[in-house]
């Protein structure tokens, strides 16, 4: 069921795939509501990968990370539901994926999932 | 008796056991007293760790460094005290604590404390 | 009752009375409590005045403003007051007060009284 | 119509209305939704205002802006709406209203409205 | 025929036509090119107005902007036309267009038409 | 077809090749067309390189980065595309080509590519 | 003697001369050479004017302020001497010069000239 | 004898005594010693003057300051005596001499006074 | 002779002498006096160490430093000095010692010291 | 001939021969000539070094960097021979120089070498 937003993510067709090199990717429009509060929570993501046979399409980046606009999930496990779902479609070398979250309470919070684990 | 706060701090259970990932929260808002001159001590504190079994709960973990606000404790002191305390309740694979505190005569000070360490 | 801290607040005489000039001070540890929910507040205090025959002793108003430090009080209220004891002791040609406060709820608020008022 | 949000704003009894002071408010994590497109929008609300009778209660402001987060407006209709809620609930002195919203097309823009109109 | 991009900008009603407010537009992707040396220029863009009866629709803006990419013309000159443009499309109450341009041979230039002129 | 821009790049014997050095260059000024929507990118190129027997020429260089002005490409296919032409031309000891591109949609994406790999 | 270089100052019509607009110009690499020490002196000159008649040709000011690179002379002398220039080949409606230097012996000095004197 | 550094202050004639323009010098390294605890203070000192007949030297300036080093002086004392000084020796049209202090016990002070006095 | 201030250095016992943490001390109001000129010099003392049985006492520290403040010494003469004297009443695991000097004829310096030298 | 300006750059003794640290020095003020269009250059150089036997006097620096104010030479030659000379005179145990140049055409230069190369 973490995976239900997961088609939305489309690919093209990477133009150097076998050359090892590095896209970054920065969304810092990304929303999500707490589950336990009810209240809105927003952050910055910041993907950086390196792509195998496929890129991720940037439209439909955006539309996916817009599904999370009125769900309601945790920090740690949001991070780690789209660094999975981006690496089930992009089966990409190698990919980071930093969520940071701004302040709550004082608080403020930084999840980093990598993908393969280093 | 240095852990005497150090049950106020709750846990969750982590969604994601198995990964090896990265959270890190930052908080500018510590304030704690200074036991010589009894002078109020301001500071960041920054926890990096990776979680084994649980998360802390930030809301607890808000709670449990308010505890400080009227104790009198040298930087570091209070800095390892926390570390101890974070590191027994989280049991993480890994954690570092920098606190950061305004200057007192022209003089700031930073206390880093890693575990394990390295 | 307001002014219950007003008497610890020193003066010194003005070295240069019959001019008009102006001190400003930033004191950017300010904390105190909320009423409603018990949580600490913090803020930057920022005093802008032109004394006339007295000015402020800096230490004397560093452990006045510490009085605050457990006092439940809303940001209005502590910023109004504290105009009030520094112009009832200072009797200052004019003085501006700015109290801005770090956010709560994704929501940072900033008080700033004029005395006289334009 | 455009007043059905209206009335989540709450106030309290200004402590000082005999006094002409300001007080500003920022809140950075506001966002709705562009009607046309029907993609979300994100800016930063500024608003500075002289109260008379009454403060705005700061929970109830966040919950009120919350409204909005599913809400298709422009920019410049949701900008004067706000105004004319905030200004019909608290009656200030006066008030000015900023928002600021994030690129669309490498263009970003700012609405400025003031009350009254000077 | 310095109008012959000028029927490109669309308006919008403006929603709150009795009130005098202000919209501020920042484009930093504006390009031209320089019609001694055929080098390209680059700038930002802004626009403040305080719309009358119609509004700037953005993105005919962004359009119409385009249209000078590969227009040879001068700083001075590229600015006053498109502040004609605008004011002869817009009507405004008011209008400022400030263009800065990125440096050339060590000199950076910006221009600023105002109008009506103060 | 890809390196029909690539004979615009001159260059010049190296003063000091048996020095292994590095020259960085940074283009703020780039531009291209999104090959999709029709709608002008902008970006920052950083060119990293170690000369072997000869350095790049800098105003062949800024003329042959402009050949691209008009040209439709994905930011990944011309980021690779102007680091196979340099590498082609230079024949570097290694060399880094960083792409920043300004945000649409509210993401924006650096590509970074490495000669050799890494 | 003291407006020898001003001759290499050129201009062109000011394409909209019935309106008065501004043009900045800021120069980060003005250099010339203190009378009494023979050290070099760095500096950013920055011209803001309203053109009457005519505009002052950008490459021909760069080639007019090199002219100062091996000129002895004070701070307050170049400042007003390149002000008297300009305003005598530019004939402005108005115009304002400010020249920032870089430290020496740990102070910094800025001279600002304003024509017509307000 | 607040005036006994004054002699110190050397000038040269104004090259442009008719035109009323403006010199701002900047002073970061000044330090003095507070006479209430012996220990040094640290400040940057802005000067900011229209010459009439006459300019100050900058080495003198610079000597002048260093004077200072050892003296216990309080914050508004020192400024108000340097910008006596100053104007007894510069006789200028108008001086604003700023005083901004580093942080003792986490509050910074900063002193401003003006010639004449507006 | 070099040490003859380091006996007013004192020390605490280590809280946690069995960890090995880091403790980060800024000093941003260093100065001294350059041995050939007679002019002061100003910098910021950055001192990194890991303490072994004890730890620096600040306002010791604070009060050793000021004996610098009319000490004739070279930059290179005085970070290896503190650096040794630091080390002998430290004995730390390890420390760093960074001196960063303000500009001298446009020139800024910054020494660093290692130990054990890695 | 690339060495004619190198006797100007004298040394003293290093204070702590028998230590490996490290001094950093940055001269922003570094200017040249362009052979090719004569028109002069800017940059930021910093030199960093492990002192041996001796150290560079700061003075003599300034004044063998001032030989290049009216030398035509390419960004890439002038590093090197800079380099060269340093290495030369100091006989350091490593040295590495940066040199940063302002931009031209949109284009900003660094080169950086190394002693010895890594």
């Amino acid at each position: 069921m973490t995976d239900r937003f997961r088609n939305m993510l489309e690919t093209f067709d990477n133009p150097y795939p076998k050359r090892d090199y590095t896209v970054e990717i920065v969304c810092p429009e990304f929303t999500s509501v707490c589950p336990k509060t009810g209240q809105p929570d927003f952050g910055t993501l910041t993907i950086t990968y390196a792509p195998e046979a496929v890129c991720v399409e940037l439209k439909s980046l955006k539309l996916y990370l817009q599904q999370f606009r009125n769900e309601g999930i945790y920090y740690e496990n949001v991070t780690n539901r789209i660094a999975d779902d981006l690496t089930a479609v992009l089966r990409p070398r190698r990919l980071t994926l930093t969520a940071s979250f701004t302040p709550r309470g004082g608080i403020s919070t930084t999840v980093t999932v990598r993908y393969p684990e280093s």
